[in-house]
């Protein structure tokens, strides 16, 4: 039987080191996440393939847990899918898991919500390993005054405040799921498993910005945080999320956009874990 | 009264991300954290100064708990000199603490002991986040057998197996206080407070040897780390630990010397905090 390979479709959970890289989408100059897995795909299947992605990171924003879908012709089986991918990626984008997924499976628009996460380190002196993930924030910031601010953002609004003005013009309204401060001792950590040089050095804290919802605009995470730490700095009053939520005024409104390499796409979310059969 | 200032001994606490660096020492060539500190006090004390470090790191490895001494002529106060050595300092170089110190202290030859960390990442997949801090391991290791290998250390032994062959020749008997090897799931951590986006990364593990001794031969926790890694995939038999310190053997009879990014000089313990004034 030599027939022509029937079509699948994959869905591949992605990791990347955003450093040096043009952010998910490929473009005109420079490495993009996209780009790398196409070319590494089209190469397994002896054609051009199309890789759509979850979420459209930007330059320099990380990723633990993307998803991207392809749909393409090839016998090989999914985990050496996987091993064939890494052998070929640099060490900065990673495949963790390639699973075979319905033939109706988009990684976009089959995604029910996604989850970001933005790391500060707050302190006079940030640990030079938390560097390539974090925003140094070295002033002091009210943690309590960020997480009320933070909670105001849950529910559906209008978030034309926190939408990068160089974006498309749809509609800004989207709905939050989960949004949360969490702050942690790194003093504290360093007895309990080390992860990383980070957790010994002192006298910092790290401050995690979770965020859950079913869409974001461009930049919108990062607008978020650098008004969330305008509060914790006490340049804005407590309040200000929600009055910005509710005049859904322009861009500049808000704070600034927060640096790029505190952000990093931590999961993207399915209606049904069950549809993706387990072919590992 | 503008007599010459007195000259003070500073303690210092450094971390650094080795990743560029020549190591601790200054080299003729490239750039050492060594170099980098005497500029910096050079500048300050407005005379040339010698800094001396408790451990001499190199190329590569990075430091969390860093000690260093100076003694030096200038009049603003500890916590000064760290603000001042970090605005010139590269980021990659941090100056965690500064304290007053007798001026008989040494960071060198007054320390009792030295931690170091060594980090694995131990999976078929390494987190992009890992790559900078950790050794990936990509095949199966027994961890069980690694810990009764890394306990076989405590004690004073003749380390000659563990010896670089480049190194001075002086006496190889060291006392090893503490050795162990810690394994962590790193899914569970993903629920707990996240360091960084390694975290949420699977199916790896994260190894780390931790070593606590009163001195170390040059490249030996590496030399170790290599030996514990070929009793845990199998190439060697347990009780290779103990078999290489009875024999005293040279140093091609140990296992390979691990990668110098997963190494990380931890803390540096010295007898009588007491005896270092709190001028912060």
């Amino acid at each position: 039987v030599t027939g022509t390979l029937p079509a699948r479709t994959l869905r591949l959970r992605v990791a990347y080191d955003g450093t040096g890289l043009v952010g998910w989408q490929r473009q005109a100059e420079g490495t993009s996440v996209q780009g790398l897995l196409e070319e590494a795909l089209g190469r397994l299947a002896g054609a051009a393939v199309t890789v759509h992605g979850a979420g459209r990171t930007d330059a320099g924003v990380h990723a633990s847990g993307q998803v991207a879908s392809v749909t393409l012709s090839v016998r090989i089986d999914a985990s050496t899918v996987r091993r064939a991918l890494n052998a070929t990626l640099p060490p900065a984008v990673r495949v963790l898991e390639v699973t075979d997924a319905p033939r109706s499976f988009h990684a976009r628009y089959s995604a029910r919500s996604k989850t970001y996460e933005y790391r500060m380190v707050n302190g006079p002196v940030a640990p030079p390993a938390a560097l390539p993930t974090c925003w140094h924030v070295p002033y002091a910031l009210d943690v309590a005054a960020m997480m009320g601010e933070a909670a105001a953002l849950v529910g559906e609004h209008d978030f034309s405040s926190f939408r990068s003005t160089g974006g498309a013009m749809g509609s800004a309204v989207r709905r939050v799921l989960e949004s949360s401060v969490g702050s942690y001792d790194l003093r504290s950590l360093a007895a309990s498993p080390q992860l990383a040089p980070v957790a010994r050095i002192e006298p910092a804290r790290l401050l995690v910005y979770t965020v859950r919802g079913t869409g974001f605009l461009r930049h919108m995470v990062r607008a978020i945080v650098g008004t969330l730490v305008d509060v914790g700095a006490g340049r804005r009053p407590r309040g200000t999320i929600a009055r910005l939520l509710a005049a859904a005024a322009s861009r500049d409104e808000a704070g600034a956009t927060a640096p790029p390499q505190g952000l990093c796409l931590a999961a993207v979310e399915y209606d049904d874990p069950g549809e993706v059969a387990a072919h590992r």
